[in-house]
């Protein structure tokens, strides 16, 4: 199985058509330094697995993903917001992300601080101007802003920094938050735009929540056996950070099991579906296939 | 005249009763710190310009205040969030806000950070909540977004880091990107969730934008004028930062007649507007009065 490919290459055709500033005016105050910044992560590339799932559930209910296309933009600018606070020096210290200089690096603390504030407000900015019917728009926002709030992206985050002593529960729990919302609302956003009904919803849910889990399983075993040109960054820097991943609590090989169990999961959690569901197929596929 | 001493207190009363953590689980994984850091900064008092503000254009508009709070209260939270990241040392660098610690002094960057982030997504979700037709409402997250991003608050903020050399126009720019936005939009999103016709809203939107400008200026003032006492913060931190101000650009005595003639042009607006506008003049008046 490959990669639904077609749906990368409208996301980063979309992604390429986007500006933020309105340029330099007259009076010399230019945003235009700051547009850049955010363009360069925003199009740093990567599978573009958050709007490439927005765009494949789309599919999946019938829908034509080309509608889907700002929804996926302003998934894709939240995980980017994310990246790029979490690289600065006072988080993760990272310099390098998908092989080139992070923003801090390139352009400075200060700069990449506004980059990803400047991403998150646009991203609020790109769903609430999805035209679909506005109960539904409405809805997509408030599972993006519960995705990311508190108890989403940005408490994993600090349940993370925050260097807690975890349980296996406890580690579950955090990823659920850091990384699993987010991927889970990307499912979401597109089930709510296309107006599912709740038990209509309920397989592609679970299908999202194991797609999250099986990410995380994944990045932490690559983390411990990919090469560093691989990651795009060094690799071990969950070990340098004394992080507690799926590796340094399971071992490698029981967090390989774990990864296939929680696949099998994922496929039969669609399987109950109903609809196109063979991209999405295809993303959990390679998902899990990225550590063989 | 005095300052809707009334509006102020349903707004202090409704933010001492929000929560954004769920506490923590049995796993250990416990989001409580984060939610420590942000009602810090959300409840360390100040004069709710903008809350206030969206409370009494409800009331201007024959709306009750009360069911405005969750708009209130998102404005608020955006405008902690800002001050939250500004403050931080690859910002301006301030170590007192409002004569206490700042967040990153007290919690550590990181927290602070992701202190900031979690108040702009759960100002999302706050305002994406408020119950009022759902057009209506998705047009006030358009409004919030737009005033935070690009070309609103983050860049504006930008554009002050990024120390571009800027004329009087420029300065005007800046600051009605920087602060003028969210005082304008914390009018706007009332008007917005009140259904107000785009002729009705017109002179409420000139109103709302001079007071913000009046709010910079006088600003401007206090920073040179003021006392560290009634700043909460060391003054003069403008001019050791080498910022373009309107005393540095204009000196004292006129930028003192700039804020007369715009405090006069607020009022003349909102003279047309027809409603119930006695507690926006009073707000208008605090702010004028502030450096008097």
């Amino acid at each position: 199985m490959s990669y639904p490919e077609d749906l990368r290459k409208l996301v980063d055709e979309h992604l390429e058509t986007i500006r933020f500033s309105h340029g330099a005016g007259p009076d010399g105050a230019d945003t235009t330094g700051l547009d850049d910044a955010m363009r360069y992560s925003l199009l740093a590339g990567g599978k573009r697995i958050r709007p490439v799932l927005c765009l494949a559930t789309a599919r999946a209910i019938g829908r034509e993903p080309e509608d889907f296309l700002d929804a996926a933009a302003a998934l894709e600018m939240v995980h980017t917001y994310s990246l790029v606070h979490d690289d600065l020096p006072a988080m993760d210290d990272d310099e390098l992300r998908r092989g080139k200089p992070t923003s801090h690096v390139k352009y400075g603390e200060a700069v990449a601080i506004l980059a990803g504030d400047g991403l998150f407000a646009e991203a609020i900015g790109a769903l609430s101007a999805v035209p679909a019917p506005p109960e539904r728009t409405l809805e997509a926002v408030s599972l993006l802003s519960a995705a990311t709030g508190v108890e989403g992206m940005v408490g994993g985050q600090y349940i993370d920094v925050s260097a807690q002593k975890l349980d296996a529960e406890g580690l579950r729990h955090l990823h659920s938050l850091k990384t699993g919302r987010l991927i889970r609302a990307s499912v979401e956003v597109a089930l709510a735009l296309g107006g599912l009904d709740p038990e209509g919803r309920e397989p592609y849910r679970r299908f999202a929540s194991l797609v999250g889990l099986l990410f995380q399983i994944v990045d932490d075993i690559l983390d411990v056996t990919g090469s560093d040109e691989e990651l795009g960054k060094p690799h071990g820097s969950d070990e340098r950070h004394g992080k507690v991943t799926y590796v340094s609590l399971y071992g490698l090989e029981q967090a390989r099991s774990l990864a296939a169990e929680t696949n099998d999961q994922a496929l039969a959690a669609l399987a109950g579906a109903g609809g196109e569901t063979e991209d999405l197929k295809r993303i959990a596929d390679y998902i899990y296939s990225r550590e063989q």
